[in-house]
């Protein structure tokens, strides 16, 4: 792929964790040298992308660096010709995630951007305006590798490889934080450790934990269950109980709190909402108004501290990692999201998973698993996969059947009544964001 | 097979059941030629037994046959040489499914005697004991056919088949009841039709019906919506949505109201309990004690109609179908429980499965699907089968890791902290039933 | 099904086998109460189907049933509406069977009808045609059964179930016939007996064996090795080596010979063709001149016994057997060839197989196998498999690299110079019925 | 793995190829600082260990590096507490193979030491030692992992997998070869290219070329087919034909000569025993003879230059690459052989494959393949396999109807009668090394 040029776009570039992009962008450009950066948005977000646009304008300014910025209403002019096209997306904006978990919770369900009913209507939502996308880099960079962040990104990294021809590859940055964790943990260097993590999007397991060539899984279950797991910054940081996590024999991830953890989470997420009338979402709009308040101040060129609070540690790491590697053919190991083709064998073949690849330069090879998947991971997996699958069928072709019985499926939700009560919802608050249902 | 003796035993003999099944020995006796019938039971059996075995003979007086009775309290004198051992016992009696449904009600779950953790409980109790009766087979009749009623059904069929060289049969009546409701549907033999019916015990789907060749599933599919199905006598007759239904693409069981219709099920559950203070297996003593009290007349030489109230319809046609038709060779189609070996490809192939089998004189055949199961049918069944496969492991090694596992991935428990006091509550008032888990 | 009429077309009618089909039809007519046959054959098949038709006529006068009569020259007219199609076509006809026979001789390769080099020259020239009918059928007769003993039947049935959207069954007499050599053998009735096949069309093994419930087949087995098997009259009659038998475990077919006594039977059919210049083929073609004359004659108003000899013993029996199982929704057992489904686990799912199946009015059900194949099944299986799974793409997109690819994989070719050098000879000398290549 | 001592054991050490291993360990010493290296043999090879011992003291002495160097008779010595066990050894040494190559010929097969008739007597005489020293290595140095070269290396490695618990992987210097001529056929260091490697041991195909991260297979089919490929020193130059390399749509390995050339193969062979009456094990010999001489003479004290022509090359290279890959946690990708795991989804689990796998400390973890195999690699791939196990039965076992059925269903072989007499001939001549069949 070795060429003068190497051209970035980033659809939904005038989002807050741009800077976090641009960052790492200019911290890699050595071994990965960007001449050409799009930033691309719709109109609605036009006054977020010139901020954005002038902040990352300044960093790459104070950096030296030789990379020609653009932003841009027209996303196929980033995309034509583009070597990677990152997409981060938010169809609907804050506005409707808000809506995603206030919906759930009014029917006494859990209600999180991307999984249970609220990832659901996010999927809903999103999937139409990903393959718009799709249809765009097929015609105008059919070679380019689209890198997507937007959630739940597991399903849309599935919808990509099942509806496009485009070589695409879902990035997390939970698996990132999780080595990194696990890495502190034993106070040594990541490079030192093998981490074994599978599973599918928001719902992976860290099966395996290699240090120096030894296999100490055993142990860190031991230190686990005592030291706990901190969670992203949007995740309630409930603590695992010791023989639970013991029973599981593997640790969860953060996202398996809502699962494992049901009554307790909702709790929260309840309480705060009757205390305050707020849910994440409308915290995120602060959070994201101030750090936009910050990034228009003239002196700063460079990512301010504050962007960690918005929960994206990590995010240009993860992405940056990823495009380098398949720029430069490295052949290191990273948890990415691919087509299953046979590497979890108790889930169908055209599916996709998360699970540890070497990047080559021809994108991710996964790897395989050393022993089946025992029966815990296993029942749950395929529950949410299914969910998954069904989800993407309503999407794509606007089936109210295969919607409910996605909702009616997903443990988080469970009851066909419930959800058709919730479905109802869902399809009357997002009518202008899904005319695929409007048949 | 056809041999001069035929030889029967039922193990748990003094089950109220037990003159359905007598009945039905009567009536088919021509193509199905019992000489030898030995009902066992336990001690604490002994005075039930001892009227049953008085009823039965009359029963037997009044028809005429040729069979020879004999009560016994020592299992392997039944055993021995039988060409069929049909089990049907309860392990801790009604008492302690009584505590399986009301432990739940106390966590506020739904508290059912072979589903949820009801069901798993149950299973813990009766996995040892079930395995010792195999142990007995192995030894005392190793030709044997082992023809098990004993719920949960799917999970003892799936034991025995893990842990014993047994050849065994699982046996519900929900099946035969289910055909000859849609055969009563279209006003027609059921000779006339082909139901397609698969899944796992208690939790299987109707997928096809075929009427005179012709396929009706869809047409069927719509009728359903519109007149709803009956349940046995146990379970709350809530009616299904139509547009739920038309969603499954499939007729789904009389259990899956416990999963479609947790809400509902739980709140009626509930309702009846605060009224009267009684569950079902409460209801069932009563039912039973009548029963006892009608089958002590030495006057009753037949199956009392009231037998019916106790939720066992169809029990005897479904039993001595099965029978006779491996005794002839038969090859006709049955819906049984049996080891998958692939007949539902997204199942592991060592677990037990509900399907249509052509039974031959060697056992059931399973019959291969035509379609792969559809993601909502697909889903739920194993995340339901992964269940019982923990469950299984926890019975059978008395491991608590598996019982935790169990319990927090089973869709109407879905919580560990909820699970782990189940589980406390399940294992301190079943002790005297679990030497496995006292190690 | 049932309806007042019933409707058959028999493209090829004017085979010399047809007498066969038609005295079943009269046989069995009281249940399967055929009302119009059509029998349609093409221009070049003319003559042979006047002479077809007048005794086919003659017999149904004899029987006194009511059977409608028409033949034609249009295959559409037959197939508008029909209820069956059976197919029975000879493309090329026994001349491009003789260079079929002839051409891999001179190669030093067993030239057979309907394996190796023979076979697959039989299923270029074939497939396409086959198609052409599919396609006739799917526009006039969109619910008929096609039922196919064209040769090579397991290739035709997967080239059908690929690439049409007819509902086919793939029909060959070996399995009857083997069946009803094992119950000889026990001088038994048949239905005394249950008896396993499981493979591809004439690459079957006779897996187990139970006779009145009681698995015989380490018995079978042994008394194979003593007595032999006997062969259709296509088919030398190399007898087969006891301990060999016993060492695969399962009786092979007549067929497995060119595989297992492959040098043997390469030299039996050298010696024969350079003694007397002839080949299967050519006999053939003498016994039919003959069942011709015999045909003709006005007197004979029944099928002659003569027919034997030409190889197709059983051939009504199956033929008719399968009908009318379809037709009264019997759920008899009969091993016929059918899309795998998952049936045989470590063959592809879209591949035709040849399998015990439960005959419902939707057509065959297959039956799952009870124990995995052993290597020795499992590995000659799936070579000779993926041979026809790469002739069928050979045949349906006239590919040059599949076709040698299919060639070099076949175990009777398995040298590409070889494989080349037959192929250029086989396009050649077909290329009149091979417009597929001539692009 | 990181620790201050290093030991690696060489079970043969007394092999004409110990020198490449000494070199290869010498080279790298800096990364993989082994600090005692133990050469055993056995009685019979004490001369040969003396002379290589000799020779290895020397090469270490010139090198200044600090490796403690032993030769022993007594294999536990040198196994106890070792990292490595690498295992090369030739049960019955050169007078064996010569009878494996000669057994066949007269049989009218090919004769070769690795595949075929010959391969097979090998693997008889072979797999009981090999299991032996698993024995040792479990009870001695159970954290060890084995690296075989011992051929048949994919058939030993897959008997150690289901017959100990020793970590093994198997190594074959063909696949390095093939990748370094690729890289030279593009004039290019090796590390600009990706290239994909699947099958087993000594049938691979490379399906995949990918240079600086552009997929080249295309461009690399077409120059193959104008280039051709060289070949070990052991095995015949056959020129591929383009058209059918193009065909199979993938580079077979050198070994395919054997299948897809059989009869080319076959009359080289032939006319070279005819002409000479030596086989390649009479000419081994010959080599080995004059190698020993050269070994002996005290000045030499490097890997002398005439060991390229034993056919060896790259070998060092593979062996040391991967033990210093495992001992580094390298995480680079090499081919090995290893156990399937479901990376080859047509094929067992069970089984030995070979394939692109990442090296970590903890051993090989298989790369998924993008594509399913097509058929025409498929089913070589499977006849072959099955052959494998059935070979592993019969070796392990002593059982005389899997080792009849190995070969009857062997494409060098596959005819009974001829795999019988063939069979009986290996029996007879290899009694001494076959205590397993001489219950």
């Amino acid at each position: 792929m070795k060429k003068s040029h190497l051209k970035i776009a980033v659809i939904g570039g005038g989002s807050s964790y741009t800077p976090e992009l641009v960052e790492g962008l200019i911290r890699y450009h050595e071994v990965f040298p960007v001449t050409e950066l799009y930033l691309a948005d719709i109109e609605q977000g036009a006054e977020k992308l010139r901020i954005i646009g002038e902040l990352a304008q300044r960093m790459i300014n104070a950096s030296g660096k030789l990379i020609t910025l653009y932003t841009t209403l027209d996303r196929r002019e980033a995309i034509r010709d583009a070597d990677f096209v990152a997409t981060q997306i938010r169809v609907g904006m804050l506005d409707a995630r808000s809506r995603d978990e206030k919906i759930p919770l009014s029917h006494q369900l859990i209600g999180q951007e991307t999984t249970g009913a609220g990832g659901f209507a996010k999927a809903l939502r999103t999937i139409p305006v990903i393959l718009g996308i799709c249809r765009d880099i097929e015609e105008l960079a059919p070679n380019a590798f689209m890198i997507n962040f937007t959630n739940p990104a597991g399903i849309i990294t599935e919808a990509v490889s099942k509806y496009s021809k485009v070589k695409s590859v879902g990035l997390c940055n939970l698996p990132i934080g999780t080595k990194m964790q696990i890495a502190e943990l034993y106070g040594v260097e990541q490079t030192r450790m093998f981490i074994e993590i599978v599973g599918i999007n928001h719902l992976n397991w860290t099966t395996r934990v290699v240090l120096d060539g030894d296999d100490v899984t055993e142990d860190f279950m031991t230190r686990l269950g005592s030291i706990g797991q901190s969670s992203p910054a949007n995740i309630p940081d409930l603590e695992w109980d010791a023989e639970f996590i013991h029973s599981v024999g593997a640790l969860p991830c953060a996202y398996h709190r809502y699962y494992y953890m049901k009554e307790e989470m909702y709790g929260e997420m309840l309480e705060y909402y009757q205390a305050t009338g707020k849910t994440r979402a409308d915290d995120v709009k602060e959070v994201e108004a101030e750090l936009f308040e910050l990034y228009k101040q003239p002196e700063l060129h460079e990512k301010p501290a504050q962007l960690e609070k918005r929960g994206g540690a990590y995010y240009s790491e993860a992405a940056v990692q990823l495009m380098k590697s398949i720029y430069n053919d490295t052949g290191d190991i990273q948890t990415v999201n691919v087509r299953n083709q046979g590497a979890i064998p108790c889930l169908p073949d055209d599916v996709s998973i998360e699970i540890n690849c070497v990047i080559k330069s021809d994108g991710p090879h996964a790897l395989g698993l050393v022993k089946p998947l025992p029966p815990q991971i296993r029942g749950l997996l395929q529950v949410v996969k299914s969910y998954e699958e069904l989800t993407i069928e309503a999407a794509v072709k606007g089936d109210y059947a295969s919607a409910l019985q996605a909702l009616t499926l997903h443990p988080l939700v469970g009851d066909e009544r419930i959800a058709k009560a919730v479905l109802a919802d869902i399809l009357e608050q997002n009518a202008d964001f899904l005319p695929q249902f409007q048949r």
